[in-house]
């Protein structure tokens, strides 16, 4: 039998690039020194069919297309430096629909305060777009340098996107998150100064807890700190999901997830949501709110599976 | 009637964003100011029906993915500083054949000595992939900043792979350049201290003269310069092919194109051919072997035609 890509998936994917490439950091982003400070360069290509609910705006599109990349350079504590759109469209896309992308970009330029310095066109059968962003930071928040007994916390509410694209109606809180993600780029930025460790959660809270893991150290979480409301709970029951599933195991919120130590929390001049600590148990946790612990699953969303 | 992006082309529809974005370059790639230095970043997507020729392989796909980005570096007269690569696959796409698209990435990252550094993994219903390079240079090569007198110069054979995709055998050096095309980054870190202008040559000679060309400047290129070979006639006459139009409308061959005085040409320590010269007529003429002069069409590759 021949193995096909998703018969192993992407995560086996990017482990055998950067087993063979001795150039690729395991970061969420590159990192090249430069001078006194270094240069944070990332890349993410979104497509139509697997990144845009259906329900989203071509406008949103661009917007959300230069937000996953800025993310990224919110995550490493990162100030803008430009932004490279490389996009490709089907023959028979509107004008009209085209020019709503650009303004998406453009108006998520702005708000990030990061300019589009270039790019590429090209034909698809559907809508493709790679952004590459480039910032800078002298200080550069890795992923997984914390320490046992730091408190692990997030910037905003998280499970709101899981819920939201789930949703059919469009004037709620959960589906304008799901259709209008904002990057933390300013959090970020102050976070550098404070935090021990950062990434932004894209594929799940779950998802990022695996990938930021270190030998030897352990995550407890706690579900009364995730702070659920009535709401989420009631919303989450009438679509026949379990609340718990969305909150940990879908992501798209592009909330930053970080660690940092008591003292540090205190001086911290942003707001955040302690949800959990770094642990010695080797094992990534839940306390429930009965009082259970069960160990959450290394399950997120994953492309090629 | 609506419009549709194919009614207005590529060209139109980057003049859109140029027009609508007060931070990006008119040029190959875009220039950040970084010390003493300048960053040069580009971006550029292929898309496996668009951009490779269905008996290119694996391998080859991935180098090319690289060569593309890096010849943009090269216009630029800019050394190397890293490679970020997204790439979506289809689901049954062979993992054996994954790797040698790896491969091929990773020996062009060798060969031009530019380190991987980051990217991203997705899935697609064909090959996509995004690359983007980095590259620094103190002093860029522009594309446009030339002077009438000027000579008109290229880095080696153009035309090689307009006539190579038409040939179905494999062993003949057109067919290699083709499907193995390389970019000139040497080269151009030399020609930024000796030419007056520089872009390299992706859509076709035509069409890169006239997207380099100011008002009340024109290019004057000599056949007889061109040494168009009795081979290749004979080969694009047996494919009913005109081979003036195989020479300046499709491209590929990631040649440097450049203006250079008389002066520093002869202390231009690289091969290259002159071609033509850089006039005052406001027009892109070529004087053909019979003496007779004709405009050259503004024809060459572009998407979404």
């Amino acid at each position: 039998m021949t193995l096909k890509v998703s018969d192993i998936g992407e995560k086996e994917l990017v482990k055998y690039i950067q087993a063979n490439s001795r150039t690729i950091t395991q970061d969420d982003t590159a990192i090249t020194e430069f001078g006194s400070t270094n240069l944070i360069s990332t890349t993410d290509m979104l497509i139509q069919s697997k990144h845009f609910p259906n329900n989203m705006s071509y406008y949103d599109m661009g917007f959300k297309a230069v937000t996953v990349n800025v993310s990224d350079l919110a995550a490493m504590g990162a100030d803008t430096l430009g932004f490279l759109l490389a996009i490709a469209l089907p023959k028979d896309l509107e004008v009209e629909s085209f020019k709503q992308i650009i303004e998406g970009v453009l108006s998520a330029c702005k708000y990030y305060q990061i300019p589009l310095i270039g790019g590429d066109t090209n034909e698809a059968s559907e809508i493709i777009i790679t952004g590459t962003a480039l910032g800078l930071t002298d200080k550069p928040l890795m992923k997984n340098t914390y320490n046992t007994g730091d408190l692990i916390a997030i910037t905003g509410n998280i499970g709101f996107s899981a819920l939201g694209f789930e949703i059919e109606t469009l004037n709620n809180v959960y589906t304008q998150k799901a259709l209008k993600p904002k990057a933390r780029i300013k959090e970020g930025i102050v976070l550098k100064d404070y935090a021990s460790s950062a990434t932004d959660i894209t594929d799940g809270l779950a998802s990022e807890l695996y990938e930021i893991k270190r030998d030897g150290f352990g995550f407890m979480i706690y579900e009364e700190l995730l702070n659920v409301s009535d709401e989420y709970k009631t919303l989450a029951d009438k679509l026949n999901m379990d609340y718990l599933d969305l909150m940990l195991h879908v992501g798209e919120d592009f909330e930053l997830l970080f660690t940092i130590t008591k003292e540090n929390l205190e001086k911290l001049p942003i707001d955040c949501r302690v949800i959990g600590e770094v642990t010695d148990s080797d094992v990534i946790e839940l306390t429930l709110e009965n009082g259970f612990v069960e160990k959450i699953k290394n399950k997120g969303y994953e492309h090629l599976c």
